[in-house]
């Protein structure tokens, strides 16, 4: 493993269908809000979800699309290391919510903060400590 | 958005190194351990790296190289996202760790569960809730 800047290439799961249509309008983080959306899951990665409706908080994996990921430092002098801006080098946001209901291969979550349409990459049962 | 099976490339920003060698000598969870190991930021992510010294709690992903990305079922008939195996459609693992120290573009972290040389994507503080 060297310095390479081409890593590994995502395979997107399936896809958030939220309300917000631009990041301005989705909340700042998802605990920030009660707003129930959706979750649909790609029918080829359907199988995945075998036992996911015994979750109750699920850590939703999805790729922050409009980021900017040329963003190292913001204005402010503070590092993408240091905040939970999505402008960095890989835009991928982590975000517990609680899964109210699976049907087929429609999630239907509370507390997701991604902009409508975002491509989603994992999901995962949330550890204690995460939720 | 599509049901592309190709998405965005991942950039790794720095390496894992741990006393790991293989997946089976890593902790089932980085929480499980008290290992202090290691994480190398490249170069030129490290201005992102700014202000990552007040940080207590970190969350650390990376990519889990070796995981079977085929894998969308357990033997024991359980999906992948039902669980936190590494053998998923997109290895990212998400750890929160605990900073001890930064020293230029080195954190010593306590908690990380990465086989030695895995390729670590993205760090950000973790939320409360997230510790």
């Amino acid at each position: 493993m060297t310095d390479a800047t081409d890593g590994p290439v995502l395979t997107p799961i399936g896809i958030a269908r939220t309300p917000y249509a631009t990041p301005e309008e989705a909340p700042h983080q998802g605990f920030a809000t009660d707003d129930e959306t959706t979750i649909e899951v790609f029918e080829r990665c359907e199988p995945a979800l075998t036992g996911v409706d015994d979750v109750v908080r699920l850590l939703v994996v999805y790729w922050a699309d409009g980021a900017n990921r040329d963003s190292l430092v913001g204005d402010d002098g503070v590092g993408a290391f240091a905040r939970r801006t999505p402008n960095r080098p890989n835009p991928l946001s982590v975000c517990a919510c609680t899964l109210l209901g699976v049907k087929g291969r429609r999630l239907r979550v509370r507390g997701l903060d991604a902009v409508d349409g975002s491509p989603v990459v994992d999901l995962k049962p949330a550890l204690q400590s995460e939720r």
